[in-house]
């Protein structure tokens, strides 16, 4: 049977990996470290780059946090008091360049006393301007990871991400989408062994998929009206993660290291009143797309 | 009796009295008005001020809305279905400089079929940089309108303010608080007509007071320190306002008009990681004092 280690020694040395990897292609940011301890047991070691050549502000998050289960989760789950184990690897990043998308990644592991466990996660992708290639690309591979493990996994993830991604009060989704699970457990069909391989191999897809679009999309040209989008649009990401984020929500309801859960905010986020982008233009275009449903993977075919 | 389009209208006059004060006071920016109209009853009249000499983003906005009684209000009462009928101002003040301070007015009214009904409201200053003298003055403004209509209404309502206005993540009040009361209704000692005649006081209060401060501190001078550490103070502002809120969350939830909910977002805000400031400097010291519980009328003698 695997052990609550061994997933968060792998989820550690995600962390270090995928560091590595932005390190690399970014060229001159380096992430600083904060150790920190839980109060109730446990900590976490949280990394964020600033100021980088490509990255603006990115922090990749490695905890292993336990003790009682909080409250709200006994309720959810009509359980009765108990200890808890969680760990996981949380990334957001936002780039310098609006050409560059902002892109998040989720890994978790989740157990308690009685035995009940559950993985979850999830990578989604947050374009300033939507380039379809890009998003094929995005999907394309997002697909093949989940197709290597079940035949379902990609069209169920790829919904609840539309699902779960969704700005309500814009009525927008965030942004192009990806995939996101929750309670992934073992079934006739899958062991757990094979839950965490699943995972594992979300978490592996990320360096390649995001050094990737780092380095296709750092070279174009902007201006002024980019950079003035792209907070205008950091702003209804901001939005995203203090509404309507389960994740965030929890950590803050729940005492969590604040500095740490919103290092995914942007270094910068405007709001303007009532901004309208022109018609047809690449703003417009990129607003048109933000919903729920759309097949990626065909679209640049169409 | 007191009818419901009495109050109306007259929330309707205080915001034009408002929008002309400020006008007048900030010598450059006007006010654009949006006119608009909810589904499933009423409307309203937003008005929006950018670019002014001293406010950078200010919104005043009216409404009077009316319809079916949202599940969760009914359910908190713990009422049958039943029509609602709501009208208020509600003011979020962005100036340029940081050495004026973000000020927020809301005064409501709410009455349902059944008779039920009770007035709301609060004002309340955040400034970047606390001067305790304004901080003295604000608070005396206050509590000389609760001390016309109740003597405990200031210890009562101030108290609330410190309550309310609390981001619970940063464990700092959003500023110098002020005064916040909900539920407001008849009762042995006061009739219908004292409540309205209180919440008049309150609104009335706004224009003197902000227009006072807006011309006593807009001279100051500030440099780059002083607007990185307003933009981080806009960023608690905007935290504040989409987690904790109540009246954002409400609006949200219901299918308010996210733009009229949403012009209280400062124009620009940062979030830098992990960000504290020198010891004992100007900043240090702001933070020190965004605490629950200072009596601010008191402290400039202490």
């Amino acid at each position: 049977m695997m052990k609550k280690e061994e997933i968060e020694e792998w989820f550690k040395s995600l962390q270090e990996n995928i560091c590595k990897a932005i390190e690399k292609t970014d060229g001159q940011g380096k992430f600083e470290e904060d150790l920190w301890k839980r109060e109730g047991g446990g900590g976490g070691r949280t990394r964020v780059l600033r100021n980088g050549a490509i990255i603006e502000k990115g922090g990749v998050n490695f905890s292993a946090v336990h003790g009682e289960t909080p409250e709200r989760i006994l309720q959810a789950l009509k359980l009765s008091k108990s200890n808890f184990f969680a760990t996981g690897v949380s990334i957001v990043m936002h780039p310098q360049s609006p050409m560059v998308p902002i892109i998040h990644m989720n890994v978790r592991y989740f157990e308690m006393d009685n035995g009940k466990y559950w993985f979850g996660g999830g990578i989604d992708l947050t374009p300033h301007y939507i380039d379809k290639v890009d998003a094929q690309y995005f999907h394309q591979q997002l697909k093949a990871v989940c197709d290597k493990h079940h035949p379902d996994y990609y069209s169920k993830f790829k919904k609840w991400a539309d699902d779960y991604f969704f700005i309500k009060h814009r009525n927008e989704t965030r942004g192009i989408g990806g995939i996101f699970f929750d309670h992934l457990v073992e079934s006739e069909k899958i062991n757990k062994e094979e839950c965490f391989a699943f995972v594992q191999d979300v978490g592996r897809l990320f360096a390649p998929i995001y050094t990737h679009l780092m380095a296709k999309n750092n070279t174009l040209p902007f201006g002024e009206e980019e950079k003035k989008w792209q907070f205008l649009r950091r702003g209804r990401y901001a939005e995203f993660n203090l509404v309507w984020d389960k994740g965030t929500k929890f950590g803050l309801d729940t005492n969590g290291r604040t500095e740490s859960i919103l290092m995914s905010l942007p270094p910068q986020a405007n709001w303007e009143y009532n901004f309208v982008p022109q018609p047809n233009s690449k703003e417009a275009k990129t607003l048109e797309l933000l919903k729920k449903g759309i097949n990626w993977i065909q679209e640049v075919e169409g």
